[in-house]
């Protein structure tokens, strides 16, 4: 089927979801999560054929991302079991007010329309972000990257049985088929079809969408990180925190990716910093974190070396870490805004004002006081869930759960009233 | 200036905004409008060096819009200390949480940073645009119309007056001098300066961001808005809305354009129409409306002239009406579908449960039942004010407010806390 032919049948489909009240729905996620389990042996055939296409092209960790086995596969089902526990988002009252004139004026929370997610090789992005869709009566449209298709297509037969049986359109969850460039492009331009475009992905993704989307655009996930160690930083706990932020998983959106340390505790900070980011890692066998600092910091680090200015503007999704020294609070905040990509930055600091002036002026979707930015997160911020993480600031900032695949009307009721 | 120029200066300066307080915000708006009332000869002189240059170039209705007086130039100051007395949109604490593990998450209201406006003739949206930015923390570019370049520019330098007085950069509030659709496209593409983009204008400007703008954007204003009778209609009441809907300021956004009618009524209800809309206006020296209406409706309508398929895909901003005839609320929901511009739309009935049908089943921004359409306000909806009218789902929907320009941002405090 065209891409085309996919937007009109999500269009068609998309008042079935928005019409269907929370126990419809949630019947529907039901069935679709006892199909994932029903098909689990078609899942894993098609995922076997994408790994061997796969092999040898990606990498470990991506090959890693790609696999699926019958304990992933559970995993999803019970993903989607989850959402449907969730309060439903659409058809709540935001606000409420009786106008003088008897006039009733209602805010009510409705569903966007169709949703379309163009994201890479994680075959759970497929059921994840089509169980949201389906919670909050979005249609959605699905685009997932080469590598997984044939195992987001088994996935996705499983989920459009499950919403058939329930009495759905199967429409309101599909794939698009053409996995080339131009299928993108086409849901970037789908203006009639598309109210909400989320891409889950790379710079280059990211940066195709700003240019050509005409449709609502939603930027996710790229994260160059900062942790900043104030001069008034409680040292354990800063060595705590970076660590964590940096090596706990290094290849996720709310990883660290530069440090930036205050110049009267750097010469405390680099030899602790040596020791536990190398050489304890190094002892237990684990991959050390390449230091790569500018010139007042490599002079109390054994192990780095030196930082180009590029270094400021990777996200390196990986075990290196570059190092900035600054001459206060007001300089971190500086640099900062100059390279963070307003995703998650964190200080570390025992002085409230200079904490208050961070969290004033750090423009980013999360701000942290002395914890780890790894925190970002749907399920730790309390949303239950999480479709991606927005580094923009219309309509969703930062985690977007349930509430994020909402819009809303206002419904007034008269009586013949005019103005 | 160049463009560029004022979008890095609007940058630099909305950190002094978006740090400020509730009081040193409203100071600023309080000496803004002071300004105006100071400067009301040089703005008057403008005004009248753009009057003199539009006159003949532009119709009747264009040139009122245009034209300022010193009652037009107090009710902009006026207009300005109304939005000083509003509350403070930003930094208010929309959600709190204590995790188990001790950190304390808060999504916090701040200001989106840089918003920038597109705008036409109506020299009073320089000093409303700009007040509500500034109540709002945000800095604002202003672009306006040709026509209205000089007074605008007046205003805005007794505004940057006003700002300076009160200690903020005169450059939180900026008019772009490049009156050429260049600075427009520069405007879109300001990728890292401009945080919001709003145009207010016709279909072309609308059509141009969506194809140009790589900034976030809103859509407003543009507004095919139906009123369906139902065949349970009050017809009393319907005449009513209509004429209400139709005729009270055919010029605005949320006028009606088209009537969408019930088979089952239309018989009694064009004759009624016929009297209202074109005898009783002759009688009282108003014009009176045009009918276009299909065969069905035109039938009994002494003076329809026969509709064509554009007329239901036009705003005609005047005083005409399109007639459509259906079968039933279903085909209603179905024709409104189709061709409205998701702004304001009506059905009249005294039946529950066509009521509650149609609410559910039209997309737009405002949905009305007994009720004109002429009611889709910022003011009439309680929100104090109004930026604009969003016909788009993402962000902001229906009339924007001071709490549509802001964003939030989780501030996450812990003590060394880690994943």
């Amino acid at each position: 089927m065209t891409t085309l032919e996919i937007m009109k049948r999500a269009k068609e489909s998309r008042a079935a979801l928005a019409g269907a009240d929370t126990e419809a729905k949630n019947r529907a996620l039901c069935f679709m999560a006892d199909k994932i389990i029903e098909k689990t042996d078609d899942i894993l055939a098609a995922n076997g054929e994408d790994m061997e296409a796969a092999r040898g092209k990606i990498n470990e960790v991506m090959l890693d991302r790609l696999m699926l086995d019958s304990d992933r596969i559970r995993a999803m089902a019970d993903g989607i079991r989850h959402v449907a526990a969730l309060p439903d988002p659409a058809g709540r009252i935001l606000k409420e007010n009786l106008l003088d004139n008897g006039l009733k004026v209602e805010k009510v929370s409705v569903p966007l329309g169709v949703v379309a997610i163009i994201y890479e090789s994680r075959p759970n992005v497929t059921s994840d972000a089509a169980s949201l869709a389906v919670k909050s009566g979005n249609a959605c449209i699905l685009r997932c990257g080469k590598e997984a298709h044939r195992s987001a297509a088994a996935i996705v037969a499983a989920m459009r049985e499950g919403l058939s049986f329930a009495g759905f359109p199967a429409d309101c969850v599909s794939l698009v088929e053409d996995t080339s460039r131009a299928s993108a492009t086409e849901l970037m331009k789908g203006v009639g079809y598309i109210d909400l475009l989320i891409p889950r992905g790379g710079a280059g993704l990211i940066k195709s969408c700003l240019e050509n989307a005409e449709v609502p655009c939603i930027e996710t996930g790229t994260g160059i990180c900062h942790v900043y160690v104030d001069c008034d930083a409680d040292l354990e706990k800063a060595v705590r925190i970076v660590n964590n932020a940096k090596t706990s998983r290094p290849s996720v959106c709310n990883a660290m990716e530069v440090l930036v340390v205050h110049e009267a505790v750097v010469g405390k900070l680099m030899p602790m910093l040596d020791k536990v980011l190398v050489e304890d890692r190094l002892s237990s066998g684990l991959e050390p974190v390449e230091i790569r600092a500018d010139a007042a910091a490599a002079a109390f680090s054994k192990y780095a070396r030196p930082s180009s200015e590029s270094d400021y503007d990777t996200e390196f999704l990986n075990y290196i870490l570059a190092v900035k020294t600054v001459g206060g609070v007001g300089e971190a905040v500086e640099h900062i805004s100059l390279h963070s990509t307003k995703h998650s930055d964190a200080i570390v600091t025992e002085n409230g004002k200079s904490a208050d002036f961070f969290v004033k002026n750090i423009d980013s979707a999360a701000v942290y006081v002395n914890a780890s930015t790894r925190f970002t997160d749907g399920g730790v911020f309390g949303l239950g869930c999480e479709m991606g993480i927005s580094t923009q600031k219309l309509h969703a900032r930062g985690p977007m759960g349930l509430e994020e695949l909402t819009s809303y009307k206002y419904v007034v009721r008269g009586d013949g009233h005019v103005r």
